[in-house]
């Protein structure tokens, strides 16, 4: 029986609703054929996300850990491919900070890139009519802190991990003046299904191309 | 009774699908307190979309009429302001047509305004979590062509009618590489099923702004 | 000797600068075989803008007149092609008004068309490598206000009109924080003057696709 | 006396010009107070853009290096923080070669950092009213190919080194039909000087936010 481990974080920046812990805690409880998922809300606060998301892999010993977070902005699933040992926030995070250009693990390597399948993710969604596509950074607020701190943890163990930003969810987007893009909970949920599906059905990642000019 | 008219376009482009004709058809039958919904396909085509549409007006004698058409790489069910009497085709229509800078009717005014209720329409819309807004150009298309060819045919019929463009499906923008924004057809149905309550309950539109700066 | 009247606005929106009067005033007392240039700053107030440039029109006879102004985020020259009869406000003027839905003209028609040679001044712009199109919209704040009541005034006169909108200069964008796309004054400049000297020369406009497909 | 050693791609992806050559070879002989500039052209060929930068920099012995390379789309002066050891072609180099996942320093690590003052180079251009920004991704393409190269080739040298994105020139921009933001030659070349001077006279960067949010 393998375990994954989904997390979202709790809502940001004056939200009250945050559509990547709305999607990871729809799959709670989610069990299949030789696996079962856990779900772990995280805090939006420099440190202690990390805190708590090594803290849950300590007690769970997941063989695939999935991270999850809100883009507001960006249309699609967006697979993220490196985690990079830099906080630099143009925002202030749930308890008020607002580090810059401080490393997440002093003397941490400069990256990490994901050991999620995350060319076969993109293809799988892609074929079911998700919009998805890799992402070639997670900016430098508390989700690239996150990714990197769980990368950086599970670094030496054998265990499969990386993040996945999501889009806005339309209620969100209704009340912007700016009409963002959006995506409907439904189909963010299938996007993570799917990439939870495809990292433990897949051992070695499509070589598709996915990158970007710049 | 009422009678309301809803159109939507047969793919175009090269595409094999078109969700303006999808969220149509969908609301096929429906039938209200004191209304009934007629739905017609429009053939993606200069002159002829606009005899297709004029006889169906003709026939049915509708006291509303809305035309839905696809605005591939909007976020939002876009509440068209207004209708230029202008042809100016960028892409070939469906039978190989591309006029430049043609008057739709000769000696035509230069536009028609939208009868609809398109500020409360679009309020009623973000009530309910779906993205929508005023938009002040239909392009010069064949969906600007419908729109002006209706309006100009029901402008002394006390005929409420306007044009409504809706983004790309998830299934098509996951089928492009630059991941273009898109809306499930259930919230594209739910914003055209929106506009007719609305039209039917709205003497007087709402006074809020929906302007654009430029 | 013809006479080309150029008018830029005032700043607006708590801006120190506007480029639109910069590029103009930058054309003050231009000659040329056969014509000259006059120039004024227009207030960025609905109602006083028409007032001022109708009184312009009405001094000086002249055969040619451009209104410009600015559009901050467009990257390019836009030229205008339609003018439409209606006033929504999103910001307040610089006297504090906000018009929500409001004719510029009562009983006056729904758009003008602009009578410049729109598809040549944006070609001519492009061989000189000049960013430039052509654009379905000038929104519904006062530039298109000032546009529509240029365009009533001089309906039946015989000048041709029409109006381009500028992007931000590189001190605005650099100002901002989500660095808009810009275009230095020298560049913005040259578009009006290739505009003027187009137009001078142009009896009936090119027939080039230039139009939008929504 | 110190050495500053620019270098600016050829032309790729079909184009015949390259602004970020021609903003580099703008500086060619440039020498101000204790520092002297020499340039390079690089090829946009995967492995052989390598080989060109660092048989340049051994040759010349730089105190500091800046490549520069071409961000068609983006409307800034971006200067990028983080090169990523990863080859992902969307798009063929200039020798037809198209490596997907590959990395570019087998055993390498997974990224590095620039080192140059990259928030002081930001704000200097900003004061100047030059439009620039910190960008997190240089791409996976050549110019994070070369960035990445370059990184690891000095990295225990004491050289400072980094990358920076430059926009297309009007003249480029022009002559595509979707006007994408552009820069003014004058504008590039007086960021990419500012970016030298910063480096010259910057030992410890600026603490101000820069980073994204995603």
């Amino acid at each position: 029986m393998k375990t994954v481990l989904l997390t979202g974080f709790e809502p940001f920046n004056k939200a009250t609703i945050n559509p990547a812990w709305e999607a990871v805690r729809a799959l709670e409880g989610w069990c299949g054929d030789g696996f079962r998922v856990e779900v772990r809300q995280l805090p939006c606060v420099f440190g202690e996300a990390i805190v708590a998301i090594t803290q849950a892999v300590d007690a769970l010993q997941p063989d695939i850990v999935i991270a999850v977070g809100q883009a507001g902005g960006r249309p699609d699933i967006s697979v993220e491919r490196v985690a990079i040992n830099i906080d630099d926030a143009s925002i202030l995070d749930n308890a008020g900070l607002q580090p810059v250009d401080a490393a997440i693990v002093a003397d941490g390597p400069a990256a990490y890139f994901s050991t999620l399948p995350i060319k076969a993710i993109v293809r799988a969604c892609r074929e079911q009519g998700l919009v998805a596509g890799v992402s070639q950074t997670a900016g430098t607020f508390v989700c690239n802190h996150v990714f990197y701190g769980l990368m950086h943890h599970v670094a030496e163990r054998g265990i499969k991990a990386g993040f996945i930003h999501v889009p806005f969810l339309p209620e969100q987007a209704a009340a912007r003046p700016d009409n963002p893009p959006s995506m409907d909970l439904d189909d963010i949920v299938a996007g993570i299904r799917t990439a939870v599906e495809v990292t433990l059905a897949t051992d070695t990642d499509l070589a598709e191309a996915g990158g970007a000019t710049h």
